[in-house]
């Protein structure tokens, strides 16, 4: 008799990620990568990539998919640059899931025009726990986080600063007004992820926007990797 | 044949509701209030605190049950006040919960002093969505939301913001140095919870400190309501 061993699922969070490799594997066929943009509320998500869209990605066309709670003002923000956005609400329960999850960018997946854009920025609901759990089906994870929140966020938040591959450190024109020791938090930041790029970026004035556009240009042309 | 009829739970959060409830109860028992401090992270909450402790609360005796997902670096700066502080850590999961529940505070019950305080303040993990949903047992609930994080924030975090009972409006010492329409963020948030006091507060220079410190002692001598 022929017996195969099946290991049974343990991690809880499995089916979550054999959703996201799906998605994975669908963005792929559509010569689609997938950055997945995090942060907590309000350090400038919408404001950056107000900033890229205004200043094109080279030649790459990009789509945004926007995770709220509730309502649509952050995709109504972006809809001005004549893109490709996507709303995705997350408030069918009580107060609302706090962060994406591989199954609801599935559910999204019908309204995207895939064909028309080479990059799709998921622009993750604002929480530093949570959305770093949960995989969607990208290619790459950046992450922002404001010089307001102080140089600890590194330590009290380690998973979300651990998994990204480029921290955009924004709002750095309000350094001279802040006690923020920029050493002390990239110190911080290299305990929990050696040797992770970074930008210092103040979306407001532009400054530094630069950088993270070339990182997505290069996130957007690379071959992708295994799921 | 006596028969009683049982209303199935259909709450998927009454398991919480009802351990909040006990906490509640063995709070009120032991003659301590109870307030629920949240916000994003990094908007100021245990800066604010030192500047709560470091005053003093008019007589009343306040301790701190902080709650984070690892580390002990909040606990560790508010020790120097001479109160009891508690660390509560989320982080037993893969990257840790988003929020307090009420099981996990009653986890921390038996190491509480409660006979040496009268206002017991919970700092919440930095976070505007789930710790709006998970009761802890506390008698109100306040919140801190820094002007650095926009004007938006009520309504795309509106559970968070319609429970909160003061809400503390922090970091206005940054104002000149922001885009930040003051009054569009108090008309977002007169919209989700209206009349709900708010503070004006710079918790790095003190100002406003002494109008959330009064609310804290309304709080602690208010007659505990029903559950």
């Amino acid at each position: 008799m022929h017996r195969t061993k099946v290991k049974v699922v343990e991690d809880a969070l499995d089916a979550n990620n054999t959703i996201a490799t799906a998605n994975r594997a669908d963005f792929d066929r559509a010569g689609v990568r997938v950055v997945n943009l995090m942060s907590a509320p309000g350090a400038g998500k919408t404001t950056l990539l107000e900033r890229l869209l205004e200043g094109g990605l080279d030649g790459v066309r990009p789509g945004v998919l926007e995770g709220d709670v509730q309502g649509s003002m952050d995709a109504d923000r972006l809809s001005v640059y004549h893109v490709p956005v996507t709303q995705l609400n997350t408030d069918s329960g009580f107060g609302g899931e706090c962060h994406l999850d591989a199954n609801m960018v599935r559910s999204a997946l019908p309204a995207l025009p895939l064909d028309e854009i080479d990059l799709l920025i998921v622009e993750n609901v604002g929480n530093l726990v949570c959305p770093a759990e949960f995989r969607v089906g990208e290619d790459a994870r950046a992450m922002v986080c404001s010089v307001t929140e102080g140089e600890d966020k590194p330590l009290k938040y380690p998973l979300m600063f651990r998994t990204a591959e480029l921290v955009v450190v924004n709002k750095i024109d309000l350094l001279p007004h802040l006690d923020f020791d920029l050493d002390r938090f990239l110190a911080n930041l290299e305990k929990v992820n050696p040797g992770v790029p970074h930008a210092l970026v103040s979306a407001r004035t532009g400054e530094g926007v630069a950088a993270v556009s070339d990182w997505l240009v290069g996130a957007a042309r690379r071959e992708p990797a295994a799921a």
